[in-house]
């Protein structure tokens, strides 16, 4: 299908709404704000970032983004209808929405008649008026309005006249998009597929290719219809799928399906089979080699271990084992690949033997500014390094400033600031006391002078850290602007206890640059260690490589 | 749908071939006979246990079945068809199959005319010849066979009359089941329906109601329809489903979905969605209620951690947070469940958050067999306690085993196995050594005995465990049995760096049980170290409850 006249779907992404949902998973307004960035590199249309009415982080949220707002995409708060006989004018939640100074809002109303008269406790008809009021209300305050009706697909099977009077009057008050929710999950396709259907003759837009935006041209008299389901019958794609086979124009759903209960339609899963299967349009083709990559560092910020069995962006979605397997996949990879794994920025992983990219090697070393060439041996001698050091556990998707020492390291250009000789810490819980004493000592060479220092701190590897930017203070006076500005860990092959490796992440900054970098050891304090060593070099390779282009 | 009409659907388990082709999978014959039984007592009817010829160990699984028959299912082995231009009877494969015993044997074969060209480098011709001859031996050696047609979906999108040609030639060879493979997983489900429909209106068995089971009674002429498909596009359930409701009649998966790359159909969620969804019959009501112990029986038999957010049998399945609606859903569980947990033995958690009300802490008191009254100023007590934890970053929300010890706590009823008074630990990084080595040093009070022991680790977290095992061993020896399966750490705030507080889940298991415990510090040692104390405690708690309950 040639690109131009393919029909367009529109993404709707809810990770930092519903995905935060899922039990396990809890995030930072910074980590929020790390997200939506990437998605919005990721090209999708609509994020949305939280319910400022209900919850006090997510004002903040909208706040920042204020300050640092995305490129392409519209960030959009959630919030559900008034409450029952009150002025929507009153209400102070959707005054938190119309604080979040956003273009589009999205509404959740209820469609489904028992949750109407049991949990609002309320008439049919005042459930109808909260609806009408409250998009009304938003529109005439300059909002553009999505709405979203829960449960609708279960309401609808118990009182189809009803629901479609709740999206009818949604639709009428000037909502643009009605979103059909299956808020338990409990639907399959082919019910989805029936009722979608109806809802799309009766009240949708049945344009078949959106000749207008509906992002950017103010607004069709016609809404459109868009989808958002769960996975509990394990059929969150299916029905997303079946919803945009009758009409639906937008799909929401969440990066890594993460969300609530069995999670959210999986966006990682989604926008391929839309894209690369069936022929709509969602992202661009660059946007869609970010796949992997967007899913890894999602799971990552949230840190939660990534599946490796995911559809398209597992680390095992295209692994081959096997003798013949691998040589026939090797002559011709459509016998066993239901897609070219680099399509979504993966790739092919001959089991027995590892195999990483050149061509993955060469395209970092681009992001850093190296050219290099693929015959030469270095560049092998990289990759090596490489695989080396990411079978004992190192994960460079996430930890640029190590991959970046590493190549310079291989290239012969690394320059030694300081070397660390040797470090003892001593941690105490005194008898009667709730909290320990950590006190460390550290041994490091600055040109050619050996320096020891002690200090203490609130923890083993803050005491590390205060005890090495001691020793470094008189010769880089700039480490004082430095500050670590995430700390995570992870333990890999975690059913082996505390005794498992562990993996740490130390994201510094220096008021202008952010960059992470990687530990790993069977030892937690010396991951940790390793990763704010190297943390505290990258940052002075940036300041020397600064000074330097300021005299050129 | 009364139960003596419901259609029924034929189950065929591969989680003992194809499942244990996932990549980090590996089962001793042990623990696939172990499976084996578990799953004839879940009612499924066939169950593909290995494949003979090609894999020494699966010859003495069949063996050993015989010495130790399953009661109701039939167990089946798996292999190619001949090879080009033998003779069946010379074929040593087939030899290993008659050899395992069985009374039905499934036969995969080429459907694509490219696989058969490039794959095997013989003819279309030879490729038929091959499935007849197979097929035709094995019944003349008495047994019954089922047909997998490997590749089928792709096979017929390129060449559908040969596809077609390759499985007309297996049913006129005697093969009583034909089986459609969608084996790199890439169809979507209106693909599978509208190529399953093909092949019943043309081959397959169109009986609405099987009269006869193709299991007990031998050979209806005309083939019945079967599906086997992958979740490379995340539609392996979806794609069965489509199918049976295009008219196959048999469902191949495996339990929690295990298998190559993104794996299998899985069973946990296909049975429920057939039999609760869709009213067709599988396994008996009785059965089914013991379908989330299956999963996570072969989840622990495997040593894979059981997926918390699977569909129907995750422990996050039913869970709900929130006050409001969790009031909701106790009074009426249809509004926010789509089926009721107990119907897959499953159960509903009431997750205990920051937005926890005290219906929450009541409800969750009572999975505990604590009844607390609302009023009692016990219950605002521990409700009070845990939002104060909580806002200094604990999170019981996977730590229930941390939360009952909590409540027992509040409620005076707080068992003290031990006291830790104090530790001591010590790390060095030695002069021109990669690693750490930790010494840790505890004391510990047991019934008023003052007890001081150490022991080495490989990080200190390890090492304060290893000393406090030591130190409980001679008065609690049943912690020989406890491991900690599970080890995460968490950085909160993570902008203030090393900092920052720390967020520590350690989970444990004694081989029946597990649970969760947590502990936060602004020292990540001191974090992780609570979280193994309450582990070890929570441990003896169920331990020492558990012989009350046998005395009882």
């Amino acid at each position: 299908m040639s690109k131009t006249t393919s029909p367009q779907i529109w993404l709707y992404d809810t990770t930092l709404r519903d995905g935060t949902q899922r039990e396990g998973l809890s995030v930072s307004i910074e980590d929020k704000l790390r997200i939506a960035h990437r998605l919005d590199q990721l090209g999708i249309p609509f994020i949305e970032g939280g319910w400022p009415g209900a919850n006090p982080k997510d004002v903040q949220f909208f706040w920042q983004l204020q300050e640092n707002p995305l490129k392409q995409a519209e960030i959009v708060p959630f919030c559900s209808t008034r409450r029952p006989h009150t002025q929507a004018s009153d209400e102070p939640m959707l005054q938190a929405i119309l604080a979040a100074g956003t273009r589009w809002v999205t509404i959740f109303g209820k469609s489904w008649d028992l949750h109407v008269i049991e949990g609002l406790k309320t008439s049919l008809d005042e459930n109808l008026a909260m609806i009408r009021d409250t998009i009304e209300y938003l529109i005439s305050q300059g909002r553009r309005v999505i709405y979203d009706a829960e449960h609708w697909f279960d309401g609808y099977k118990q009182n189809p006249h009803y629901a479609l009077q709740t999206i009818k009057t949604a639709a009428k008050a000037g909502a643009e998009w009605l979103v059909l929710c299956d808020t338990n999950g409990g639907t399959l396709p082919h019910e989805v597929s029936q009722i979608v259907s109806v809802v799309v003759r009766e009240i949708g837009n049945t344009e078949k290719t959106l000749t207008q935006s509906p992002i950017t041209n103010h607004q069709s008299p016609i809404p459109h219809i868009g989808i958002h389901t769960h996975n509990d019958s394990e059929m969150a794609v299916a029905n997303a799928i079946a919803a945009v086979m009758a009409g639906a124009k937008m799909v929401q759903g969440t990066i890594n399906g993460y969300g609530e209960r069995c999670g959210n339609a999986n966006l990682c899963s989604l926008i391929p089979n839309l894209q690369l299967k069936l022929g709509y349009s969602c992202i661009s083709e660059h946007q869609l080699h970010q796949l992997t990559e967007t899913s890894r560092f999602v799971s990552e910020v949230v840190n939660l271990a990534p599946d490796d069995h995911a559809p398209y962006v597992g680390r095992s979605a295209f692994a081959h084992k096997g003798g013949i397997h691998v040589s026939a996949v090797e002559r011709n990879p459509l016998t066993y690949e239901h897609i070219t794994p680099e399509q979504v920025g993966n790739r092919r992983r001959i089991v027995i033997s590892e195999q990483s990219g050149l061509s993955n090697v060469l395209a970092k070393a681009r992001t850093l500014g190296i050219e290099l060439d693929k015959n030469d041996p270095q560049t092998k001698h990289i990759l090596q390094r490489m695989k080396d050091l990411e079978s004992e556990g190192y994960q460079f998707e996430a930890a640029e400033a190590s991959f970046a020492l590493l190549m310079y390291t291989a290239l012969g250009l690394r320059q030694e600031f300081f070397e660390v000789q040797g470090f003892h810490v001593n941690c105490d819980l005194v008898e009667g006391k709730k909290s320990t004493n950590s006190l460390a000592t550290i041994k490091v060479a600055v040109n050619g002078q050996n320096i020891l220092e002690a200090a203490e701190g609130n923890g083993p590897v803050a005491a590390l850290d205060a005890a090495l930017r001691k020793a470094l203070m008189n010769f880089y006076p700039q480490i004082a602007d430095f500050e670590l500005t995430d700390y995570k860990v992870r333990i890999l092959n975690g059913n082996r206890g505390t005794s498992a490796k562990t993996r740490a992440l130390v994201e510094s900054g220096n008021g202008q640059q952010r960059w992470t970098t990687i530990g790993v050891s069977a030892n937690i304090l010396e991951a940790s260690y390793q990763a704010v060593v190297e943390g505290l070099e990258y940052g002075l390779l940036l300041h020397f490589q600064a000074e330097k282009a300021l005299k050129i």
